[in-house]
């Protein structure tokens, strides 16, 4: 299944392709993005969501424009760059999106980075005037280096878990939506999921629907379904009940933000499966690429938790379930702390910040 | 307002009037039952819904028919005797609706219960035949003596709160519905909350939305708004993430059942919130009538816990939110045990299952 890729030939010229999230999990649409306004509206609507897949679609998108202009002279890149601005502020608050197209763009500046030239040795420019096909190249590789990103974490998660949990097929539990789809080719958390069910080693999951937008309901059931992999959806406030009556072995989350000191800012509703896997004794592992480890953020005290809008909880469904004008409170997020984090599994390694006393009473020590 | 009454002189005749729940929190209607089918329809349909609630709108339902009928031959009593048979099993797992229908019942055979002629000293028969009045005097006696019981239980509830949390507004935070509209005159857990608003003791009710039925962002919220009391809605996720955060002092939940070591069964969602208020150290209190805590079943362990369908999950105002026939897990309640139970408050006594050891960090010692 493409989620952000890239397509030569289509009717209208080469094309950014997206899966439409905005249809699912009802229906499973392609958009072939020809145009750069195209790409923008698909960023703007939500029909691509999530930091690595927007960072992918981002960088695909300089190289549509690359394409479309052509790179041969200075007016032409000139409206690449322009391209690229309106591109990268199609959502002001993403960062990874702009990161993308940045890095896509450096080649006009002939500073691509190394990275994107080891990986496009077909296609990179040696020395010469950059290329549409350069541009592309580094676009491929920013997908590629996520892929690679993982594919290590998802596996090195999977492993310390078979070496942490009973020998059998586990029973895991997951909150909002972290596979392919956001997190990027392979997945974080649900993709140490997928890989527990490729190595046999899996018995189910249970899928929270992930209050107020319903990304587990919506989003993991659909990536689940497709895979193949037996599952329950559950409204969120059963999820620790799961835990607390034996139902689960691992509860397996993401990240938005790691402080310095392994606090995990994640969607609401992380923190009280955090609590409940520790009372029952079994692990709360964050699946996450290093990069999201943010060594300026000292401890989860020091993250300012974006409250965001009521009607995301007044409506369901587009129907009003309450009075009308009530106030809420809708935190985007919640702070577990590292205590209650068994182990944090990066491409680059397993850190486990919780103080060895209150490490959960089952686990054995890590591979 | 009126949640559950009886109105002598309608257009119709004598009718059982009912706050119509189904249309609430958009509109507050009152249906006018005059015949014994509109109780019994009324029933069925949820426009009346909540144990307490149930029980005295069955013994209403049964003055209604003694109304109709007339008392004064045993072909009259026998009709009765059949319409209450109706009423008793308009929603067979009800069991409070056919305690309710009983009491009223028993008057018909010279048995009515003490209570009933002690609060019914204008109406009641003395020694004679049984009289429709004797019977109605019975239902009022019902509804009179929940209001008893939770006018206790409340106060006692709240007056343990403020002894034990800061003196300061309190913010409360509770899950479910068990205001007056589930709970009887003057509700269980929330009639604590609106006792502290009442004492002018409380700055802030949040209120945990309730997944999948949304009884408190439906029916809490209309609760609190039309006591005029601050309050906000939250998913209930956010619950947890507000308790770990600092916004609450104490939370109130109702019981389903209580088993004897006082583990807690409720509404799917309270354990987390204990989890939470544990970790936090703030009261978690639980508000119910003495009768619920079952001395026949000795642990949390020993209780099933009844499994819901799957559309309540799946469905949200009508719309379906994930792929059709996802698998569920959708567990109506959920056992708290009993070492995170700050109090179980009761109209006889305050009670505090938890061993001292494990009793929450900055909780004073119980009046």
């Amino acid at each position: 299944m493409r989620i952000v890729d890239w397509a030569d030939e289509t009717e209208g010229g080469p094309a950014v392709v997206l899966l439409d999230q905005r249809a699912l999990p009802q229906r499973t649409e392609h958009l072939h993005l020809t145009t750069v306004d195209g790409v923008i509206d698909a960023v703007r609507s939500l029909a691509v969501r999530g930091a690595p897949s927007l960072g992918i679609t981002g960088a695909f998108g300089v190289a549509l424009a690359a394409h479309r202009h052509g790179t041969g002279t200075p007016g032409a890149r000139a409206a690449v760059r322009a391209d690229a601005e309106r591109i990268a502020t199609a959502r002001p608050t993403a960062v990874p999106l702009s990161i993308g197209v940045r890095r896509a763009l450096a080649v006009l500046d002939g500073s691509a980075d190394s990275t994107a030239s080891t990986a496009s040795t077909d296609s990179a420019p040696t020395g010469s005037a950059p290329t549409p096909a350069a541009v592309l190249a580094v676009a491929r590789a920013v997908a590629a280096e996520a892929a690679a990103v993982n594919a290590a974490a998802t596996r090195r998660a999977a492993d310390l878990v078979r070496a942490r949990c009973p020998e059998r097929p586990l029973r895991a539990l997951t909150v909002c939506n972290t596979g392919p789809l956001a997190a990027g080719p392979g997945g974080t958390a649900l993709g140490a999921i997928l890989t527990l069910h490729a190595d046999g080693a899996l018995a189910e999951v249970l899928a929270c629907e992930t209050r107020p937008l319903l990304q587990g309901a919506r989003l993991t059931v659909w990536e689940l379904e497709r895979a193949g992999v037996p599952h329950r959806l559950c409204v969120d406030s059963a999820g620790p009940a799961a835990i607390a009556t034996g139902l689960v072995d691992v509860v397996f989350a993401g990240a938005d933000r790691i402080a310095a000191n392994g606090d995990v800012a994640n969607k609401i509703g992380t923190y009280m499966l955090a609590c409940a896997a520790a009372r029952s004794g079994i692990p709360f592992v964050v699946v996450a690429p290093e990069e999201t480890i943010d060594p300026h953020t000292p401890t989860g005290g020091d993250i300012v938790v974006e409250q965001r809008g009521a009607d995301e909880v007044r409506e369901h469904g587009g129907t009003l379930m309450t009075l009308p004008g009530t106030p809420v409170y809708n935190p985007a997020f919640d702070v577990t702390p590292h205590e209650l984090v068994t182990a944090i599994v990066t491409e680059h390694r397993a850190w486990s910040p919780a103080p060895s006393a209150s490490a959960p009473r089952s686990a054995a020590p890590p591979r």
